[in-house]
């Protein structure tokens, strides 16, 4: 069974390099990755909180999150 | 040709956990994924800086930095 990996982001252009490199790296053999749009999806905002993300772009890999650089708050997204 | 990737790191707990997860997420068919550990090989902080990190644990992707989460800064590591 593949894992799972979340990019949470909010289309940012720190975002947008995130995506173009850190989540296009992931081994897609092993891993099954979904991209949430934060800015137009809020309805996972509390998702994500609940993940311990605190901002975007952020990778939650496993549940683990794991920040990238910094794009916005999630509190600036709500 | 493999695109390259620089994990960069101090030893510390936040940097272990974004080894283990984000570098174990790379796909190794298309990445050569050096690890690199600031602590013991000082010598090379400068290369780090001049391609634009700041604090480790940091992942350098064809020459983008990207910082995960944070452990220390580079200048704490001198």
């Amino acid at each position: 069974m593949k894992a799972k990996a979340i990019f949470y982001h909010a289309g940012c252009p720190v975002c947008v390099a995130a995506e173009q490199n850190v989540v296009d790296a992931i081994d897609l053999s092993r891993y099954n990755v979904e991209i949430v749009h934060l800015g137009k999806d809020k309805g996972r905002i509390r998702e994500a909180e609940t993940a311990g993300i605190k901002s975007v772009p952020a990778l939650l890999l496993d549940g683990a999150p794991f920040h990238i650089n910094f794009g916005a708050s999630l509190s600036d997204l709500k």
